[in-house]
């Protein structure tokens, strides 16, 4: 693996980059009135993140045969929508946080009605985008992949996953909630974007499935890391330390957490059985999400 | 009139049973977890209102030759849209109305947090229901009434309008800054209504134009007789007193509102001429509304 790591950095880099300037160009400017709301638009989902969910969706469509040049408008919506959960997720009634990516959130720069208002139009733009004509992809699919969004982001997904966090703060969960919640609170928009992808790139009903397998162990080895990583971070991260949180570390210790990251990671692998050589990019996203240090 | 007004009486009764009942199923049941969510989208949705958005959307299809028995699914999709937005506009950190339709709004029923989910959920639950397959309607055509849908409740349509009515508030705003206001905050929807009806029903550019003008005087027809009938309502209405907001009575008095209702309503009449008896329901619709005594 070594020798393809600095190849994966550069793929990641690039495709990040990509992504960005795809979503530089969708995003109203913010000079276009109502101009509050399209910088708070704009601060909210420009200038930082990994941009996994777009990279994911693009890495399926790929996967499946698809040339990704024409699908960068369509793989920003998972980013919009996830952009939208993190501004309304910080919200004072919901997780009250602050800061964001080290920067004030959206609410503590914009005021709270504005970050009510601009998450609202993030998820709304995501359809917007995931709606616009592309050449070449039968509108059909499309609208397929409309619904998977939908589906995916509502109350069977991630805004359920949300309502179950918030039910769950202060209270023990044992690890098969924490899973549960993880499943959609974060994995439900990872399946989204595999599914979309595949979907505009005419994978078969096998395809999606096996990408959907993939895209479930992908959440849960993100999740766990993600967990990790805060926990090495002890009480200097920017979340206020008094809200307790059920998390993989706190349930089930350290170690054993990074083991069940690295068994969720073989397991994605796994799935990418079907795709070959096609599916070499998506075995090494996967690899290097459980082992990565930030 | 007075001869068919009982007869649009009885249509709208039937019409509003009609897409009660389909948001009825379309919503998820109060029992499905995580329940308290779908709870209070029910109770945001369900049990009152006047269905107009999506009597709009059925009779906008009528009058381009469909049947309104295969769109009512699709046609809930701006009510949804209209639910989401009164929930979001209801919330502390926006107007701060504690009733909406005389019972506790969705905040003070289920909290903040939940009321900025439910939201959420009934704006991804639009798209969702109208991204459904429908019997003999292209995917196209779908499609584009996606995206309409998108770009109506966005910030060039109702989020604008709310940006800049939350803006305005305490500030003296000229009839041309408060038309336009209207035009998004409440034009927008309805303009989708008749756009998406229109669409889904196989209309030709024409035909949509002809009915985007007709929904454009509707909706400020509807926006001027609410701020008459609010008026009349004096200081007895739910919403708080202390928050000054414009409306047409205040700006230009109540007879030159009336005035300029029942001349939108005359403007709005005059875009239907294409359509000839196919548009009479259309017609009624705009001509009860700008009477209405509630």
């Amino acid at each position: 693996m070594a020798r393809e790591l600095p190849d994966l950095a550069t793929y990641l880099r690039d495709r990040a980059a990509l992504v960005e300037a795809a979503l530089e160009r969708l995003l109203p400017p913010a000079g276009a009135l109502p101009a509050r709301i399209h910088e708070a638009m704009r601060y909210s989902t420009l200038g930082g993140g990994k941009r996994l969910r777009p990279i994911l969706f693009l890495a399926a469509a790929e996967a499946c045969g698809a040339s990704p040049s024409g699908l960068l408008t369509p793989a920003c919506s998972v980013e919009l929508v996830h952009a939208y959960s993190l501004v309304h997720d910080d919200l004072p009634c919901m997780d009250d946080d602050d800061f964001r990516r080290g920067q004030p959130s959206c609410h503590r720069a914009f005021g709270e009605a504005m970050a009510v208002l601009a998450g609202d139009a993030l998820l709304t733009l995501a359809f917007d985008v995931l709606a616009r004509p592309i050449p070449g992809v039968p509108e059909a699919r499309q609208l397929r992949a409309v619904a998977e969004l939908a589906r995916a982001a509502g109350t069977g997904g991630l805004i359920g996953g949300q309502v179950d966090d918030l039910a769950a703060e202060g209270r023990v969960l044992d690890i098969d909630e924490l899973q549960d919640i993880s499943r959609r609170k974060t994995g439900a928009l990872f399946q989204a974007a595999v599914r979309c992808g595949a979907l505009l790139a005419g994978a078969g009903d096998a395809e999606i499935e096996a990408l959907t397998g993939y895209a479930r162990e992908f959440g849960l080895a993100f999740q766990i890391t993600d967990d990790i990583l805060d926990a090495g971070s002890g009480l200097a991260g920017p979340s206020d330390p008094r809200k307790e949180k059920a998390t993989f570390p706190a349930l089930v210790g350290l170690d054993a957490s990074r083991r069940m990251a690295r068994a969720a990671a073989e397991r994605a692998r796994a799935h990418l059985a079907p795709f070959g050589a096609r599916g070499t990019r998506l075995a090494e996203l996967v690899e290097w999400m459980a082992a990565r240090q930030g």
